[in-house]
């Protein structure tokens, strides 16, 4: 492979690495930024049509204040909010500026635009392909459910029914029952597999859609917590608890694979408390993932259902003995919410910073030229790079637009966060070879010159770099991860973790009450009970009385 | 390519030819089939308990009639109503048989299944790359759009005002403005074209998305018009009209091509009559495609809506020259309903018949043997078989079942209109070679034996075999199409067409209201002015007057 060190080119001299950081979009750097074109702010405020109507409340989260709005104003030279300064400031400007979502008309929705889509599409294509292999089929259950479906089962009304939509008026008549928008679809499921499932060899029924569904949230926040959302529901029904709770284990480790592996996320999967167990199942799991500002995000869940659907909508079937029996169930989901989840977790102060199995774009390429005379052999030279990245299966882009300056693209797709940058100019051109950076190590550190643009080599070392950024991201996470969490033996360590921010693992074996009690004085909950359990005897952190497990308690999302 | 005829083998006598047809589920061959896994029956009625309830109304197509009740029922060996005794109870049948939807719980909702969602799914694989291909981007707009949106544009508003589902209750609260669930998305998106559009720079705007819309339609039917359904929605907004009418002839030449192509259904391209245009819309094209049944269907549309959206929500940009002008827009759909074409076009009294390029099985492999000692060494073969092909990429399924008898396979895979058919008996091991059935040519004639295992040879064979029937539907049902469509050149004659339940073509240039009357008293709509026009000089059928162009007269779904 060919790497070396070449002395400064134009490249390296129009734009010193430091450039990169230190004059972001600064007035000299866009002077031939003639338009709003990309970095167009948009309010994140409803538009003076709608505030008002069907924006019903307006909380902190989702709207912004004085302050905020000065950063969305229409200042060309305006800066992303350092994340340090104010963690929420900066989520919601990288969502602006990296173009991720914008505030639908109604409060609290979100429109997914283009980029942030991507990248829920990267996800649906890699989860689509596991849940397929591991048996189970796409389908699609209707959104309008019945409002008696959602009273059949005790705890199910009682968590969801606060968060309801209910369509009332179809056709332009008042309906007799009043209908319920989804918000998950556990008991329309049970009603069609009441219908399908008769005997014990129409068992495992294993299904799964990608849907959106509704909760009427209070506290909205883009991708993390919004009216409506996208996301996939698996639901499964077997023959025994054993099968259904291995299904829900299997799924769990789907997604904590999928986080670890995809995401770059070092999630902690475990049990969820009863206090914090999905209202009708009998376990979830979760897998629980620490974002920059170090509150928790439960990023993906995995309930065993028991019998709880199954007694309350009479799904049974025929055991080979002739006995009646009722299933045993899971459901298992990931949202939308998960995007959010990536953004908090690997962003800096520069904007975006994509997993490069994630990304949409994994190499932008930037042609750079002086003179006319040397425009077309750059743009020559830069698409035929292209073309042989994507002939090799990289998502590749090349921003060949002469309204910017390379300095203006190169801030803007750092702030994107594509994970390599490939720059030619003349010299490159002449000696054969490109620049690339990448996006995870700031400056000239990232930076590395005279890369052959032979496809043999230029593949193998994107693919190179591409898996590097990929572990090195996981890495950071998980130091990161790692030393925000302590281990606690007391309440009043307990407390300090929490007030420092940190996330706080000790033995637990107290009530329910402790455990609300912890939530009101402290602001954190039990994220979960790890499966991942260290050796020894333990002693319950607020009653002294042993305790079987250690949980991780957090602030969270 | 060795393809030869044999002696009868296993397969042939145990399962002649005549059985495929004649001997369709009866008790006899059911002898071995031990509960209701696949032909299970269920009712399209509501269920009990939610009948009367959020069923608002039933019409004769939603529901069926005590005869249909009775095909329902738990009878084993029912079988599906001829096509031409009943197209309406056969379609059912087929959708019930085949496993490809069932009823939801509230009136008119559809539970799209498994074989039927692959269905779909291989849809969407088509078509999103062909709109990625082509400049677009996918992305998500809410579902909920304010009430008042829809009130802006004022033909849209009359169109769609009678079919909306309004959402009035959110979080436990009455709402201060009712909430649309999108029976179609060009208000929301023009909503938020507005904020995202400044200048020429950033158009065309070109996005689509793959979402559930919701129309409370009083006549239902099984994909073809449900309350919910899937589809695509694609919205654009250009700077001149030129470029928006080329994205609606664009996008309605991709439907053509897709349906012609991957579904093998001969569609008509066309201009809607003003009458039949969509709400909102300066032009409909459309694809209309020939039922079994000689009804039309609308199976794809693409609007060009000129300024109509922007106006009313005052989507503008700046022009190079300063100036700010209303762009141009168009949108166009796909829905699940293309689903239900498929069944119509070319299903037939043995049940779905699929075209190759969208079906979920490509082939399906039936082991054969007798004795147990024979059991081991054909599943070996077949799997292997399996193996060559799939790996070929074809989409093959293995059904080594040993609850049902191979005849029973035989009908119950062609009920599911699987392509191929593969069956590898002892006599088939011994000879390396298997024996191929098509689902388009019955009996005898599409049964070929002796082709060879070996991989190229078995390979090349099934390539040609599935080239060859997804031609020859195309070719059947372009046959079919052009025996059902009169050229007319009189009212009278079109009356007599119609009532003949043919399609009726001729020159047209008659008011609004003729078009009405046409209508009101043979039931025929206008269903497109063709593309493809004939030469000559032409005078409209109903006044005499000179007419530019013919139109095509049908009954439609």
């Amino acid at each position: 492979m060919v790497v070396c060190l070449r002395l400064p080119s134009l490249t390296s001299s129009l734009f010193s690495p430091a450039t990169t950081n230190s004059l972001r979009r600064s007035p000299a750097l866009l002077g031939r930024w003639s338009g709003p074109r990309q970095f167009q702010p948009h309010s994140p405020l409803f538009s003076a049509s709608t505030q008002g109507t069907a924006a019903t409340e307006t909380t902190s989260e989702d709207r912004v204040d004085g302050n905020s709005k000065n950063r969305m104003s229409n200042n060309p030279d305006r800066v992303i909010t350092p994340r340090s300064q104010d963690f929420n400031a900066w989520y919601l400007d990288v969502i602006a500026n990296a173009e991720l979502a914008d505030y639908g008309p109604v409060r609290g929705t979100m429109v997914i635009r283009p980029y942030g889509y991507a990248i829920w599409e990267a996800i649906q294509e890699f989860l689509n392909v596991k849940f397929k292999e591991t048996g189970h089929s796409n389908m699609y259950f209707p959104q309008f459910i019945p409002y008696s479906f959602i009273e059949k089962e005790a705890s199910h009304v009682e968590g969801f029914s606060p968060e309801l939509a209910l369509v009332t008026i179809g056709g332009g008549k008042e309906l007799e029952e009043k209908l319920v928008v989804r918000p998950t679809s556990e008991t329309i499921v049970n009603h069609m597999f009441t219908q399908w499932i008769h005997s014990y060899r129409d068992l495992p029924l294993m299904v799964n859609q990608w849907a959106n569904v509704t909760r009427w949230e209070m506290r909205t926040k883009p991708f993390i917590r919004t009216l409506e959302f996208l996301w996939q529901e698996g639901h499964t029904a077997h023959a025994t608890p054993e099968e259904a709770e291995n299904e829900a284990i299997q799924m769990i480790n789907i997604y904590t694979k999928f986080a670890y592996e995809q995401a770059a996320i070092p999630v902690i999967a475990g049990r969820k408390s009863r206090v914090e167990t999905f209202a009708g199942a009998s376990k979830t799991y979760t897998i629980e993932a620490m974002m920059g500002d170090r509150k928790a995000l439960q990023a993906g869940t995995s309930h065993n259902l028991g019998q709880n659907f199954s007694r309350a909508f009479g799904t049974q079937f025929t055991d080979e003995n002739g006995q009646r029996l009722h299933v045993w169930q899971t459901s298992w989901a990931i949202s939308t919410r998960f995007v959010g989840g990536i953004i908090m977790t690997h962003g800096d102060d520069a904007g975006l910073m994509l997993p490069p199995r994630l990304s949409p774009i994994q190499v932008i390429i930037i042609p750079i030229w002086k003179k006319d005379a040397e425009k077309m052999e750059v743009l020559n030279a830069a698409s035929s790079v292209k073309e042989v990245l994507q002939t090799a299966g990289f998502k590749v882009k090349l921003d060949d637009s002469d309204v910017r300056t390379p300095g203006w693209k190169f801030n803007f797709w750092e702030m994107k966060g594509v994970p390599l940058r490939i720059e030619i100019g003349p010299r490159d051109v002449s000696s054969r070879s490109v620049v690339i950076s990448r996006r995870d190590v700031p400056g000239k550190q990232g930076k590395v010159f005279g890369i052959s643009m032979e496809p043999s080599i230029l593949e193998a070392y994107v693919k190179e770099k591409l898996d590097e950024i990929q572990s090195s991201l996981l890495g950071q996470a998980t130091s990161f991860r790692d030393s925000n969490i302590v281990d606690v033996s007391s309440y009043d360590e307990l407390k300090v973790a929490i007030s420092r921010g940190k996330w706080a693992r000790g033995p637990w074996s107290a009530s329910d009450e402790d455990e609300l009690k912890v939530k009101e004085e402290t602001g954190a909950t039990i994220r979960c009970f790890p499966f991942q359990q260290p050796q020894g005897i333990k002693t319950c952190l607020m009653t002294g009385n042993p305790a079987e497990e250690v949980a991780i308690f957090a602030k969270s999302y």
